[in-house]
């Protein structure tokens, strides 16, 4: 694949303050002064673990590793060390019993069905931490994964606010090493770490920095699927790309409603009218 | 509190009916044929499921039971005859081991944070099945509920799509009387069955035709906190229910995200692009 390469860097200290900005307050005006994640040791967590220690304090901040049985001994080592290199609490919470109380029902159930069940509970013992610790839930997820349904709708996508939602997988990368995150963790392939040996790129069939591109292309750029092909990308992999776009859009929208009066949906439920109260 | 009541009652067989074709263009444009739904027995999944197995056929709906072990006896009795009564197929999937996997960990916790753990493992439960079923997770959370955030986020409010999101409760009854649901279903006090003698309006301290008629002044007539107690209604009912409004509105919009360009959230995620593929 011979394309021209687009240059996605950022202004990396603009952009790391206002999201350090934007996480301040988010938290301040929900009313929290804390906040609680899941460290899985990957890069998109840890990115979120520096910038939120450092937008609201590292006292303020609970980072949970939930393991399940599959999961590498190595994630869990990533955790632990960034936990301690920022100098937040950590807690360790397996969800290995939860899961397999509905797994074991039906143990041959295909390895996507396991890999949604493990990341909804993470997402419930996320939330019930919050209840506990008195913080908000800080989303990680990516662009990248957002675009392509990459990601467990209720489960890992699941959060109070999200500082890099609107980040691609390559800029993840860029701000993590603008922050000082250890390489190690930088350099490892990502991996959703529900079996030994997968990763994300082994999964989905393509680089992360093959699809950040062809992703501006086409919804950056706004760009045919002609003009796409022209820049010089495999019509195949921009097909399957744009069919991923396509078949998970229902994860990025609110499910709809029947609603009886057209407005209702954003004047009944999604404006918030000041009562002074 | 002596106001004067709105007449609330929809023109049934109109709405019934844009209800239905609501539910078969839902399943039929994500596509697929069948649904999936949790029957707790209340009114609410009642109305479902008699609306879904008109709209796509009772062949093409399955609905799930989840007690917890506190569940009443009753609600699951209730289940029982509205499956059998539609001839849908049914599942009974109890929630106990999965929920008490996180709750034993900390026996002691809130009633609001067991009844968060259950809420939410019958969505991953629900979810799962409609892996399995190949069919949709039907909604099932009112109007009311969304409003006074009742409910669950990630929870009970999880689904593909909701045909009764925009009713009130006391619009839920009207419909459900005129579909035929038995009396002893429309008539019994509603419960989250948290635990045993659990009401709503126990918990909630005001009937829903009470807030009902307050929440048709804010949010449908727009009306302000004086104008609604010049109605008759009493301030500190208004005041609580304003309150309710205003803390629970992020359970009923997306989590914010940080948008590194001001139209990012509708150009990049929400809006589709034909990519004729």
């Amino acid at each position: 694949m011979e394309y021209q390469k687009i240059d996605l860097s950022l202004n990396g200290p603009f952009v790391i303050q206002s999201l350090l900005d934007f996480i301040a307050s988010q938290i301040k005006s929900a009313g929290f002064s804390k906040a609680v994640l899941g460290l899985s040791g990957g890069i998109d967590s840890t990115l979120v673990a520096y910038l939120t220690a450092k937008a609201i304090g590292h006292d303020n901040l609970l980072g949970i590793r939930m393991p399940y049985r599959t999961s590498s001994p190595e994630s869990m080592y990533h955790a632990q060390i960034i936990g301690e290199k920022l100098g937040i609490q950590t807690k360790t919470m397996p969800i290995t019993e939860m899961a397999d109380a509905l797994i074991n029902i039906q143990p041959e159930m295909s390895p996507v069905r396991k890999g949604n069940i493990m990341a909804r509970c993470r997402m419930i013992t996320l939330f019930d931490q919050s209840a506990e610790w008195g913080g908000l839930v800080v989303g990680t997820g990516n662009k990248t994964e957002a675009l392509l349904g990459y990601t467990t709708l209720f489960g890992d996508s699941a959060c109070a606010f999200n500082p890099v939602g609107d980040l691609y997988k390559t800029q993840v990368r860029q701000l993590s090493r603008e922050l000082g995150v250890p390489e190690e963790i930088i350099n490892k392939p990502p991996s959703a770490d529900l079996w030994n040996g997968q990763t994300d790129e082994g999964e989905l069939g393509f680089s992360f920095d093959d699809i950040d591109q062809l992703l501006y292309h086409i919804v950056n750029l706004g760009e045919s699927f002609d003009e796409v092909v022209s820049a010089g990308f495999d019509p195949d992999f921009v097909a399957s790309a744009a069919r991923r776009i396509r078949n998970n859009h229902f994860k990025r929208v609110p499910a709809p409603i029947a609603f009886l009066s057209p407005d209702a949906a954003i004047k009944d439920l999604a404006e918030l009218k000041d009562w002074g109260i």
